[in-house]
């Protein structure tokens, strides 16, 4: 396809390819397009729309191949292959991630952390040797990190995110409740908790709750 | 105003209101729209637009009264008050969760975590004792929690966002990377950090590249 897609339309794409995984797993030929709406809470015709996007999977009358289109989905998604990530910050979040299983079973291992803690800096954190900001452009050449973590305080953010650009990432998640513009046409994602539960506080507030039952 | 505002407006007056808050702490009276911009990557013309659905809170050639709009965003967004959460799921993201400052700080208190791990149960994790969930319903209508949160296992998560539903949550936030549908009108968030790193995984591959850098 030309032109980039849209955020949400790669998001339904990610979702589509989860419950493909899932339908492969347990040895189905064929999927519909209705079946594959229901997970990312779509319709039958924006997955068709999405999925036409990249080529032609359907058959007639049979649905998608499950194989074919796993296959296809991780091939555009970049999910054939893995991904390496280097986590900058080893604190409560930090922490919990290296120990979150989930990550590297989906294809994105935590080859290095890094921290300023001088308590910290030597010691293992599930099995990964933190070591020191001051290593960070030496051991991201070396162990070729593709995505940097930010998990540090937000004062930092901004200049980590620079530092990571500087050592050669390609892209950025950033946990730091502070939206960070992209650094040179490196991209960048920020997890943000307390922004999603301020929308849940909107929309149990009076204002949101007036809105949601107006014309 | 009438009629619902959208996620991504909901999203920038919460960026509004950080910034707005550090300027007031720091003793700035006034503020300008292109100031108020930036750290959303708003222009000033989305922020002169987003701000009028709510009445008119700018002064004549000296921007915005940084108090007045503190005040008025934080009624907006329901934070002018303190929520309650229950917490279903101690396990690695629960307890980051439970030892995360931030949200106590932000408006945000956990006053109830649930396990089904009989080695938790009756245990404290930073200070809070994790109940069964067969007290679910007991201790929600006890504690007056308003919004539930899912840090559990995927194949459990709907059953469980239909619990707290039932228990009488008005939102629920979710870690599970699963997309949970709205039970009964209760608003359901998901935080899904692989979803992020595969649209992350997306923009690198050689097909978000291509369309990246294509017409």
């Amino acid at each position: 396809m030309s032109g980039r897609i849209s955020d949400s339309t790669v998001r339904r794409l990610s979702l589509y390819l989860r419950m493909l995984r899932d339908l492969e797993r347990a040895g189905a030929e064929f999927v519909s397009s209705s079946q594959l709406a229901e997970p990312s809470g779509a319709t039958s015709a924006q997955v068709r729309k999405d999925l036409s996007h990249f080529g032609s999977f359907g058959k007639r009358g049979r649905g998608y191949s499950v194989e074919g289109l796993v296959r296809a989905l991780e091939k555009i998604l970049g999910l054939s292959r893995s991904w390496r990530l280097a986590l900058v910050g080893v604190g409560k979040i930090g922490s919990a991630l290296l120990g979150y299983g989930g990550l590297a079973a989906r294809g994105f291992d935590v080859v290095a952390a890094f921290d300023v803690d001088e308590a910290k800096i030597g010691t293992r954190a599930h099995g990964l040797r933190i070591r020191p900001m001051t290593d960070l452009g030496a051991v991201i050449a070396e162990c070729g990190a593709e995505i940097g973590v930010v998990a540090t305080p937000t004062e930092v953010a901004a200049e980590i995110a620079a530092e990571l650009e500087r050592a050669g990432v390609g892209a950025i998640l950033n946990f730091a409740p502070i939206e960070l513009s992209e650094v040179n046409g490196v991209p960048i994602r920020t997890v943000d908790i307390v922004l999603e539960l301020e929308g849940l506080s909107y929309l149990m507030s009076e204002e949101g709750r007036r809105a949601g039952s107006g014309p």
